[in-house]
């Protein structure tokens, strides 16, 4: 199908393909210090369990791809994103995605990493576009670019459908192909704006549409400052997943997000009889049970 | 816009809007004996105390409307569908769906309703078109079609919107407008063909896009026969309401639907500041306060 590319993610042993006939790829978002008070003090100090210990937790929890970020103020990045990577590497053998903003830091990852991982991410700033993509293209991974540009997050569907277009042809231009490219729409909080939601959505509809290539969203922004965010979440990750979202970066933990994703692939026509959603179930039965 | 026509909906008392910028309506669906052995026997016997508690508990638990069916086996069911609708308007005056198969209990419903209610339901059958839509004209009454005609239900979104168009244009023959007519795409369980959500998704998805008429269903059928069937129905049902739903025939009671309803209006900018989700956040955590 024109609309349905695949990106392939792979790892030195594994390989996973996002396309729109697949279920969707969880990418674990855990590996992350950002907002993670005890993490980022581990990190500080050379201490990589919990790492480790995200990174199993989420493949355990079913997620077939793990987001690595070693974002800490003040550390050297490139060393310490490294160091994540190869303490992650050695207890998981899922693809990754390298997420930094950190040129130096993306290039020392891609030296280290043995496969074809992600890039997590570009946008369409003329800084952001000459740093990531050559790079990109040198170590043949693939990468995610983000609905934005010089002039910050375009507010409509449209604006950012151009964003997007112009990603795509940079990358194109540098030989790097569109199913290499993984759009984010972008979410903002429908806390501060009830249209948030309804943006998103139609930005990736229309991707989808004119480009056929892969989603992805970090997609709990949406419930930012509101009420029942596992809810709220779970629920929007389901009307993404119907309007082309095929990679969210997410937490696998959640079991009512994990649920939701399952469920939108059953609803989706992409679980043949139920099999994944019926043993999903099973093991959710067997943790209350044990509980 | 020209894909968002509004079907009013009205009691003695009430009106109600349906139209995909105002919030979901759900159409409650207790009112009904099937596979509900306790209320089959209690109307049997001219009982009427569990109807008035099922109209009172699902207008208490937010819907808008309620549908009302008196489908006994053997019984004379014009007479009773009138003590049904006599007992549940005597109780609350939301506005009414008329949820019969037989034209002469409809038609006594019809008589007897205050108001303009959705008649439930024809299809593209000739026989049900011919007993139905005329009465649905006389009476100044909206209706609910259902895909599916003399050959059954189609198996293609394509031949699914093909029985939408005819009883649209049907409708519109006898003087029905377009935004009388409420179309079901028909949902079969993902438990027998795992293509089953997709193709009714879809069918929402070009009747919406073709005609601009509201969408309903009764969305429970798509887990009959898989686990948890609850939290596969609220996902779908905010996956439908992402492809065009706007007043599903459910049950208002079960929590998991009733947020996934609410999560996804407000998804869809149809919740200013999130007000509705606060509010019911609120008296979600009010009752498990007070269990």
């Amino acid at each position: 199908m024109a609309n349905n590319l695949t990106t392939i993610i792979t790892s030195a042993t594994k390989t996973v393909e996002i396309n729109r006939a697949n279920p969707t790829v969880i990418i674990g978002e855990r590996i992350n210090p950002t907002g993670r008070k005890a993490v980022l003090a581990a990190l500080k100090e050379g201490n990589f369990e919990q790492v480790r210990q995200d990174a199993l937790d989420q493949v355990a929890a079913g997620a077939p791809m793990l987001d690595v970020n070693a974002g800490v103020p003040g550390a050297d990045e490139p060393a310490l994103l490294q160091e994540v990577l190869r303490n992650v590497m050695a207890v998981t053998d899922v693809p990754l995605s390298i997420d930094t903003a950190n040129p130096k830091a993306l290039e020392a990852a891609l030296q280290l990493y043995q496969g074809k991982p992600l890039v997590n991410s570009t946008n369409g700033e003329e800084k952001s576009l000459q740093a990531v993509l050559p790079l990109v293209k040198e170590y043949g991974a693939a990468v995610i670019g983000l609905c934005m540009d010089d002039n910050g997050i375009p507010p409509t569907p449209e604006a950012r459908l151009a964003v997007a277009a112009k990603i795509i042809e940079r990358a194109a231009k540098l030989g790097i192909p569109a199913e290499d490219v993984v759009i984010d729409p972008l979410v903002l909080t429908l806390g501060a704006d009830s249209q948030a939601g309804l943006i998103t959505l139609k930005t990736a509809e229309l991707v989808v549409k004119e480009f056929g290539v892969n989603i992805t969203m970090g997609a709990s922004n949406v419930s930012f400052g509101l009420p029942d965010r596992r809810a709220l979440n779970a629920t929007f990750i389901a009307m993404a997943i119907h309007a082309g979202l095929t990679c969210p970066i997410t937490n696998p933990l959640v079991e009512a997000v994990k649920t939701a994703v399952l469920a939108a692939d059953l609803a989706m026509g992409r679980d043949d009889y139920g099999m994944r959603w019926i043993q999903d179930f099973r093991q959710r039965q067997k943790k209350v049970n044990a509980e």
